[in-house]
């Protein structure tokens, strides 16, 4: 996973018809006027977002039938995710701290009321 | 989280410079100076990379001292980590897929061994 590749990723993510053609594909593959059908938008304008995508390896187009159906392709979002792992400790320790917190709360409450 | 919301983060990552910044981050507050030190660039080519972080609540710059050190802010990251969880199912079977396949593999040989 070169530094570009993570960065093509997060460009392609970085857009909201992106963000929901992405969502329309997890209930299986769909041919691009399926997924232009919910947008106010021109033909041209959904294939310039599904190169993005297809650039950032997020989808694949089926080279086998003619109207070249699209499906969701998991792995960039996974290196994502790996990407992600050195900062997970972060708000697993705020949660912990605001746990502790709220534990500090109850017991002085529980003080005053004795 | 709205939307932009979500873009805006997606947009602050989608550079190799942003990420090694929240990445030094990591460590500890830093102040500019700090922060500029390791990347061979000019002091307002890296305040403006602060600036997209800052817009994007990646990170927060003291109010206090008067060189105003910067923070990791983690909760724009954890905002991805839960938009992510919708797509986790996905390489989570591809895993289990995988794993069929070596079960049905390995069963495989042991039969021809037989």
């Amino acid at each position: 996973m070169s530094s570009d590749q993570l960065s093509t990723i997060f460009h392609a993510l970085a857009d909201p018809t992106r963000r929901a053609i992405l969502a329309s594909l997890t209930t299986g593959e769909k041919t691009v006027s399926d997924l232009a059908e919910p947008f106010d938008m021109t033909m041209p304008a959904i294939t310039k977002h599904l190169k993005v995508l297809e650039k950032a390896k997020l989808i694949e187009r089926s080279r086998e039938a003619q109207y070249r159906p699209c499906h969701l392709n998991p792995d960039p979002l996974k290196d994502i995710d790996e990407w992600m792992e050195q900062y997970r400790k972060f708000w697993e320790a705020s949660f912990d701290q605001l746990e502790d917190y709220l534990k500090q709360l109850q017991s002085k409450r529980e003080t005053n009321d004795e």
